[in-house]
């Protein structure tokens, strides 16, 4: 195998040439952030939440439920465990998640299109979970494997997209048991971007770690890290043993896990924002410290994801202002630990890809951006509170995402930036459009949004008189259509096939 | 005269108490800003801006067109004048702002409604000079003095909207040089808020001053600011006969004006954040100065509007990174001149009250709250670049508003905030809907929208499938049809009709 590794590699390696090459697809690099990042607590509110947080470990507890190996770690570690409730005395979990890494990068199969994830560092991910695709043509309906492939291939065409994401929408026609193998073999096969891992259950999170070192060989991914995967809690303060073995699997093997409380505060939390952080501060420090008994220096990432409910019908709302002040809130506490932050995106509640959808998005995205978040799942696409991958949302929001990209260089003091021969030169009363500094800065002076429509009204009613929906509906047509596969090493795309099938032979199909 | 005032003066207060004890109106109080400001100019950026615009001031200077006088007080105060150019030696624009306040309160004639300007606050007011409005029932079409006072009411109803504003679109059913009355005296008669005068002619802004000394009284308004108005330059680095004219009148009245640099960054600055920011310094500098020159210690406001445009097509458009850096910096230029800042609002360039407005109303209005901007003109309504007054975008943006009122509060750190025994009853694994600490804050826990669906798709769908755009028509009618005029001392309200009638009367009808 390690000999047939080196023949694949160095195909692999011709091949990334080539696409280097071939391929003109516009591609951001990483994130250069030259804002500051805003803090919404002193230093003394943050010491509160962390007080609060280790006194609800110690005192309340968190449930680790069907994994009687966790409990047994737990126990070595010096937790009081009863039954599954895990009692963590203060100040135990933040000792033992002192071994995780503040930063890490993750390895793409293109190594140009490897992030960077901790530190002053932002990556754009997609949509993650969603059983319903809409586009305007089709509508709203279950989505399919296809569906999965056309978002794949929509995240490796948006130039301020860093990382191709997990579940982009759920591929409801594969079998539950079975559909990790296509979703994960999409993702190495139509990008060429980092990836998520399945968590579905343990033994998906082991076929993934198989996959990837068919892909990046087996020495690789025991230095490197290629996948980073995604644990939800069951808040309030429980860890499922479903997720618990997808955590132990990756982060045993070097793979990073973001172990994300999901909450929507009202239900899952108290309606409050301190008590809703305290609580999220209190699941994710036992998520970090259960990653490094797993595996000391394993990589984690400090997951959030809060919304708040409507206190009349129970529904979720998205884009409102207290959410917005946990993700702040938290973003804070992560950097406290120093471990990397995972929050945010572009959520939203509306069912249609409107100004409801606009507003809610751009009021998760803000907060996002200038809170320093570290690792944005759901930055694009997201429609209908995570029930819907929208096709024009991804679009819309990808155009978004490259503004961020952009805001976040901040303002250029250069001389050309200052400008002062232009003023000069211009002087009173006079236009700047001709000038000697504009015609040498005319190529990258303002960003270009694709999808925005800034013509007269005379123009756009010429047009067709065409809402953003319509005019991205056309975007996505014409990406899609202009999509080419980023070359992949033919001896290493037969092997994972046979993988795949060989696998999907041994055990019987099963919507469970 | 003075014992007349007297009278009404009682009934005023009369009035005034009845509006009080009658109207149910929810309005927010003034912001209370517990949210830190973000800044994105280091200290040596800053001084290299502020280092260029001194430049600018001495060695290219100002032009003050059409205006004898202005020419002859900038003589006397030291600076070199050459036909209509001014050119102003390093630091003594910024010595005469000295005597600008740094903050001041623009009284309502309701005194709840009193804005403080300045510091920590924020103020929302309307959208500002649209020829155009748009409905769903109507289209678009060209604005009448109905529309006008429909914005006037709309803006009362909006409990975060804490002033009427001024032009809220151009009646163009009126004569241009009488309409300003009926506009004043809209904002005086259906609505109790804070203000603008006009400032089309110099004589306007004289007409406005009358009748806010009849509303007020003539002593009273000698020692307090009713008045805030906004003085565009003509960039670049001209101030017109017309604005100095309206400026004069206003600050000799010791009543507020902005001074507002109105740049298409590309077509009216240079094509990079700093050469705009450098610019609008300088042009600001020259007209804040200048307002001291008139009147030392008259209210004054940094203002600032800058979009960029399309390096194809000339367009303006919004919502992009390069004007949202822009903000944060003027913002930072102003509080180091201690004066009062006003930017940002809700704008964007759609022509319809979508995806696309929302979004890029979203991404000004967001560095607006970041910035920490005191004056917000445009918060609510603007549409298509600022041909347009939506109605429906009214709404929707008023709620976007009162989202961002709520942010700024921050975060509740007190015991309740804290929210530690809602944590320890309710435990791993159950639910927070019916613990007592989720009971006892259920009414205020998280902020409501008026606008957005957070219902399920199947209700939504039941309901008629409506986008944000048809829901906020509704919101538009039915807070229409709510609206009560807030009562005016009919002694007053006799004296301005009377006025206005005079007025009218004694010079012809003119669209120019």
């Amino acid at each position: 195998m390690n000999d047939d590794r080196k023949r694949r590699s160095r195909g692999g390696r011709e091949a990334r040439r080539a696409v280097r090459q071939k391929v003109k697809l516009e591609q951001f690099p990483n994130i250069i952030r030259n804002v500051p990042i805003t803090n919404v607590l002193s230093d003394e509110g943050l010491e509160i939440i962390e007080f609060n947080a280790e006194d609800i470990l110690q005192e309340v507890g968190v449930d680790f439920k069907d994994d009687e190996e966790a409990l047994q770690m737990w126990r070595d570690a010096g937790a009081d465990v009863n039954g599954v409730r895990v009692r963590i005395p203060k100040g135990l979990a933040r000792e033992i998640a002192k071994t995780a890494p503040p930063n890490f990068k993750q390895v793409a199969r293109n190594p140009d299109r490897s992030v960077d994830i901790g530190g002053k560092n932002t990556v754009f991910a997609p949509v993650y979970g969603p059983p319903f695709v809409r586009d305007l043509d089709g509508g709203r309906r279950y989505a399919t494997m296809k569906d999965f492939e056309n978002f794949v291939k929509l995240a490796y065409l948006s130039p301020a997209m860093h990382h191709s994401g997990g579940t982009v929408c759920e591929p409801v026609d594969l079998p539950v048991n079975k559909r990790h193998f296509d979703m994960v073999y999409a993702h190495i096969k139509y990008s060429d971007k980092p990836f998520m891992g399945s968590v579905t259950a343990p033994e998906r999170a082991q076929d993934t770690i198989e996959m990837a070192k068919i892909l990046f060989g087996s020495d690789f991914l025991e230095k490197n890290t290629v996948l980073t995967s995604l644990i939800n809690a069951n808040s309030p303060m429980t860890w499922d043993g479903t997720m618990l073995g997808a955590l132990k699997a990756y982060s045993r093997a070097n793979q990073a896990v973001m172990t994300s409380p999901f909450i929507l505060a009202g239900a899952m939390s108290p309606v409050t924002v301190a008590g809703t952080l305290t609580q999220t501060l209190a699941e994710a420090l036992a998520g970090i410290a259960f990653s490094q008994l797993c595996r000391k220096g394993a990589p984690v990432i400090f997951g959030s994801f809060a919304s708040s409910i409507s206190m009349q019908s129970g529904s979720p709302t998205f884009g409102t202002p207290e959410p917005a002040l946990v993700l702040f809130g938290c973003a804070q506490l992560a950097r406290r630990l120093n471990v990397p932050f995972r929050s945010g995106g572009s959520l939203c509640g509306s069912k249609l890809p409107d100004a409801q959808a606009a507003y809610e998005s751009a009021n998760t995205l803000w907060p996002t951006i200038m809170s320093g978040v570290n690792f944005v799942l759901h930055a694009a696409g997201w429609l209908e509170g995570g029930l819907v991958s929208s096709y024009e949302k991804f679009v819309m929001d990808a155009d978004q995402l490259a503004m961020m990209q952009t805001f976040l260089k901040g303002i250029d003091l250069s001389e050309n930036g200052q400008a002062m021969a232009a003023i000069k030169e211009v002087g009173p009363g006079a236009h700047f459009l001709g000038c000697n500094h504009t015609q040498e800065n005319f190529e990258t002076a303002f960003y270009r949004s694709g999808i925005a429509d800034n013509g007269t009204f005379e123009q756009w009613q010429a047009e067709g008189s065409r809402n953003t929906e319509i005019r991205s509906a056309e975007t996505v047509k014409s990406l899609l259509s202009s999509y080419e596969q980023p070359p992949l090493d033919p001896a290493i795309d037969e092997e994972l096939r046979d993988f795949i099938n060989r696998r999907k032979k041994s055990f019987p199909d099963s919507n469970t």
